[in-house]
């Protein structure tokens, strides 16, 4: 299977000529999203081929009762999936009586998709010949309102090539979809209610146990050359959860006949009348028409651009590669709502169930704060604050803690544990480390301290409170110890003394003693309600003290290295290089035990501390570790190559750090793991951005200023990106010979350039 | 719930009084077996009250698709599942219009199940009243026909005690069973054909994907006051799955009525045409009659007992305890079949899916070698020979080994893997080790080498192959090692170098190593013939000696005991003394992750090494170990009291030899886990027998002669046991002033007792 197809292009995502086994990786790419909804890009007219519906509208989501092998204590009761929602945008099409199947047609010419990033519209178009000779052009464009978030629209255009011809459009709404990842073959939707209109109707179904009820609408429109022709439904076809409404109409050959269809979802989330407000919704568009919408959505792009656009001259695939990424995440999560979340699928497949995994703070949250306003970013903190109490109850219910600790889930949609491996849900445990460095993360980058005294430090108390009581004291190392935990490589299960879990449980003591006494100091008002809420006393930071103090770090002398786990020398430490590449991917190609007792590293782990805690090492320890590490890494994580290449390029690895850079940016474009039919890696797309602004532009920020130090892949010939710093805008160009910085506002801004302090007045070259 | 309910008898167990809460406890504790089927003590007529039907039929499988909640590469497809057979014991009863059912009674008196283990049958009998007022008497005995292993028989009697009755019996067989343990609510049974004769019926089914065929067969007659009055069915309802014959009669006040039932099942195992075998079958029963076939059966069980039976003077629950193990045994397994093998549950339930596990090896061959001929124990041995090539093909298939090394599966019942627990499946590898170890077992125990050329060895070369392969050398330790595994302590999971498996590892390449030269020498054309399949080269010996000669054990001199794996130090070292029993049993109380890293043992594991391989320890070594790790083992597996009892026992802790023999001896008796109701322990069974032949009688096998150091418990006034040695059966009595032993043959036996040799001519007190 070619999997290399998209073609390249600066602005848009293009696949040319119809190829039945692109259809489903295909339905990934060209997937299109508002973080309200989204959905992939399958046909709107019945297709008999290999496909994967999917349509997903955020935050609804089903508890999957939990299927295992054999049963064990404190797995979650069930996987909270986000679900494949009704089908709005199914519109069946008849040809002279026939019903147009791309899977059936004898010829399929000039097919065609693009998904233009820049204006965010999905055109498809194509010529075919059907059964009964009809030949036909058909240009179809979606798109999903940024503007008015619960509409999408199509327009759906066909031209009879041959003869006059009758066209007959069969739009319908559908609750009878199902989920292609489920459990238990349950149904996920109860019909409630359907409500019909002249040219719209309106269906209201809900998710069964968790309640959610969505009305899902349609409203049609038809046209012959471009003109409405007014006409109604001939027939509607209802049944409990679906209804079908047929359109018939003549058009001469060579004349262009098409459907407008106007849909989408309100849901209980946010109405609580879903029907009055789909009413509302639909009137509104409606009232709008194709083009102001479509017009609009250019519009809101355009602002999205304006700020998150990165370029890069002399590379058209690795243009394409990070605007993809910008786009995708784009589509995936706008920051609106902090019950919303980014699944590591974001709105293009099932997997992952559509929860929220430590992505979302270790990888999302720095390409949301810079290219975002600061609120963005505070409402994906201000999520896990929301979940507090529920990370709290896993940690004592479900695990035997006590005193507040809190242990976040792996996977949640909404605060609890969902996910049912032992060795992940119970034992990779660095989560919890990577929520309470966000929020580190987030007052450096901001300088926003209040987050902390409001939220962020109940938060911060009850992680320390996790590490104190999971680390236990070993009088054989006279240190204390965590075992049995999975780090970020999950290649390794149920290990001792995880060097980067280790380290985060000890800065995690640290950084919450330290900003316990700032609060106390600075914001007694918070800090007496905290104390009063958590019954914290100084009698137990000082046992944290002790944990933290006296923490046990595994390393080698000899190689100058920390281990990833105390076992990892006793492995038989053969190099990726050396390994046979029809061993590749070691994930599919070798039983799980196997993988396990290898070297082989799914993706940072010790260079995950390294990434986040930088300043904590010297460039030396970085080298030592990361070429050690870098040579048995076989980055089977799509969240692997973002972190090497930022530190490959801080070690002046460019070569490296340009190769790691393509793999992460066109990870899905160019199908590097096989698999993206499934959906695309959208968490791992901030990481992208990270290897770009974090990695060539050496951006970091320190005591309260940015530093740069830009590098260029000599591939490239220059490449720009922009960054909101505490609501100034940065704007950073770089070529070969000069760094050019600008900002947009009148005030100057001192940032750091390759060690030196420099103000930037508008516009800088450095 | 009272779960202490069993009546202490020698002979004998025994239920009195109906307690609802007590019935599927009691279905296990009252099943019955006859080596080649085996059911639950289901009540014959219908209960609406909890109850866990089945019916078990040795070596009918069914391949259940694998259920996971993440798949991982190695997984096997399926677990083979001994299924719930038809049931072939049914029989509806109404009383004067009403359906007899304990459930609705308003009064059950003088309940009483008595399993009579001397003679091999289970008996029921109560008085109820009746909603329609009618007070009934009613007696059921059943039995499991050793002699005709295809046959089972009922008689029903009813003798209404306050007014003639109407009795309508409505005996059936039927086919639409299900297992309670189904991972996908698949139909197991596909009915075939039902065949009907005057009162008799025969219901072919075969279960799906397997296909094997089973005819399910029933012969009834009606008795008053013991005659049989010779009617036939007023009506027969048949449908797919289930037939049923109906009988009126009536009966007067004191007298009684009763049906006898005979039925069974043939298989397509054993049989060309089963309806015919089964046909043939009911005949030679029905013959022979009710009485001929109790009779028969007290006497096929007298000759059991003569041989295997174990007295127990002075203490009846110790006695009752060991007989019941000793019955169970002999129920589940009869050795004649190298097909079948000891499931976990035996016929008593559904858990570990009747499947082969380690415990075979480890724990049942000794009581089968010593208390049988030796055909069974080698029939036992052959059942992996016979698998050889599918341990060879998992090995190399699931799990990439290459050159023949064979991976014996952790569940099995065809010789694939069944299990689907990556820390189980593909991890507890120590199991080959068993395997090999039961073969030096069978030889050291019964002196016959022929085995070993024959078969043995090619089985040796296998696991041999698999260990050299599973090793790896670290530098760091500049030993082999091996990584990644689970011990027999399954409280531990993916530890690296767990003591007993390098320990077993090495034992396993040198016993290999030795037997080669031997086979070379001894047994030439055989050697040949192995060598010419399994292109064993001098070099890959020597490779094999490499790593068996420099492996790494882990120990700690400080402690002077060998670890149980590389961190257990590391652990937070709290005795279970020490622990909260609210905490116990931990794998109920605790998350599996607090399990993994406690200190907690669920079973003997440093301890099994020095178990399989007394000799190669000091007993000071012993006594340091079995102290250090006694005080953490929480023996939540039924195999680990025995193991610590014979160990306890050779201490000289008879104290605690005493608990442990009581806790492993009436371990379902006493349903010291909670959780009987799921079905008896009947491998650990075996390890019941061992803690009394090898713990107080302090049996042992060197240098081709039985060993004793007999000891008795303070609690009893004396026990004997017998042995089969060799075709020489030694009976042994032990009290608290002597030991007497005899031999039945005419030759001596010269044994060694307290160290000293010791010629046994019939009978010598010593």
């Amino acid at each position: 299977m070619n999997r290399d197809y998209i073609k390249p292009d600066n602005w848009s995502i293009i696949e040319e000529g119809f190829d039945p086994e692109n259809v489903k990786s295909s339905e990934s790419l060209f997937s299109i999203g508002n973080g309200a909804m989204g959905q992939r890009a399958n046909f709107e007219e019945k297709y008999t081929g290999k496909t994967f519906q999917g349509s997903y509208i955020a935050g609804i989501y089903y508890p999957d009762k939990t299927k295992v092998g054999w049963w064990k204590n404190g797995y979650p009761e069930y996987f909270a999936k986000v679900l494949n929602a009704p089908n709005w945008i199914g519109i069946n099409i008849e040809i002279n009586g026939e019903s147009l199947d791309l899977n059936s047609c004898p010829e399929v010419t000039n097919f065609r998709r693009e998904l233009n990033m820049k204006e965010g519209w999905y055109n498809r178009s194509f010529e075919a010949t059907l059964q009964n000779g009809t030949e036909i052009a058909v240009n179809v464009r979606r798109f999903l309102s940024l503007n008015l978030d619960e509409i999408g629209v199509i327009k759906y255009e066909i031209t009879p090539l041959n003869k006059d011809s009758k066209i007959v459009y069969k739009p319908y709404i559908d609750a009878g979809v199902s989920n292609e990842d489920a459990n238990w073959e349950e149904k996920f939707w109860e019909p409630l209610e359907i409500k019909k209109g002249t040219n719209e109707a309106f269906l209201t179904a809900q998710t069964f146990k968790t309640h959610f009820k969505v009305s899902t609408f349609m409203h049609n429109s038809i046209f012959a050359n471009g003109e409405n022709i007014n006409i109604s439904a001939s027939s509607i076809d209802s049944k409990q959860d679906k209804i079908q409404f047929t359109y018939g109409t003549i058009i001469g050959k060579g004349q262009t006949s098409s459907i407008q269809k106007i849909g989408g979802y309100t849901v209980s989330l946010n109405h609580n009348n879903t029907l009055s407000a789909a009413e509302k919704a639909i009137k509104e568009a409606v009232d709008k028409g194709y083009d102001k919408l479509l017009e609009e959505q250019a519009e809101s792009w355009a602002k999205i651009w304006e700020m998150s656009d990165i370029t890069i001259d002399g590379d058209v695939k690795a243009q394409q590669g990070i605007r993809f990424n910008i786009f995708q995440l784009n589509q995936t999560y706008s920051g609106k709502d902090s019950r919303l979340n980014i699944g590591p699928k974001g709105f293009t497949g099932e997997k992952y169930g559509g929860s929220t995994y430590w992505d979302t703070e270790a990888y999302c949250i720095p390409f949301y704060m810079a290219t975002k306003n600061q609120e963005v970013a505070r409402n994906l903190l201000t999520y896990r604050y929301n979940h507090l109490e529920k990370a709290i109850e896993n940690a004592q219910n479900n695990l035997g803690f006590k005193n507040g600790a809190a242990l976040y889930p792996m996977v949640t949609m909404n605060g609890e544990e969902c996910h049912n491996e032992w060795e992940i849900t119970h034992e990779e445990i660095h989560r919890n480390g990577a929520i309470a460095f966000a929020i580190y993360n987030y007052h450096r980058y901001t300088g926003d301290y209040s987050y902390i005294p409001k939220k962020g430090l109940e938060v911060l108390i009850g992680i320390a409170r996790f590490w104190h009581q999971r680390a236990n004291f070993s009088k054989e190392k006279n240190q204390f110890v965590i075992l049995g935990v999975t780090g970020p490589n999950e290649y390794e299960n149920n290990v001792n003394n995880n060097f980067h879990t280790n380290y985060i449980a000890k800065w995690c003591i640290d950084y919450a003693v330290e900003q316990i006494e700032k609060v106390k100091t600075d914001f007694n008002t918070d800090f007496c309600r905290i104390i009063e809420k958590t019954k914290l006393t100084e009698a137990e930071i000082d046992e944290w003290e002790k944990v933290a103090n006296n923490m046990y770090f595994p390393k080698s002398e000899d190689l100058g290295i920390f281990l990833q786990q105390d076992g990892f020398l006793d492995k038989d430490l053969i190099r990726v290089k050396d390994l046979d590449a029809s061993q590749r991917p070691i994930n599919q190609k070798w039983s799980w035990d196997r993988v396990l007792r290898s070297p082989y590293i799914k993706q940072a782990d010790v260079l995950q501390s390294f990434y986040f805690f930088e300043d904590h090492f010297s460039k030396e320890e970085l080298k030592r570790n990361f070429e050690f590490y870098e040579s048995f890494t076989v980055h089977e994580s799509s969240l692997s190559p973002c972190v090497h290449s930022i530190q490959a390029a801080l070690l002046d690895k460019m070569d490296m750090a340009y190769a790691f850079y393509l793999r992460t940016s066109r990870l899905d474009l160019d199908d590097y793991n096989k698999e993206v039919e499934e959906g695309c890696h959208i968490t791992s797309m901030a990481g992208t951005w990270m290897s770009i602004v974090e990695g060539f532009g050496g951006m970091r920020v320190k005591d309260n200023s940015l530093h740069f130090s830009p590098k260029i892949p000599k591939e490239w010939e220059a490449y720009s990106f922009k960054i909101n710093f505490r609501n100034q805008i940065l704007t950073v160009m770089v070529n070969h010979d000069e760094t050019t910085f600008s900002v947009d506002s009148d005030a100057d801004l001192a940032i750091v350039v390759n060690g030196k302090e420099t103000i930037i007045s508008k516009t800088v070259t450095a």
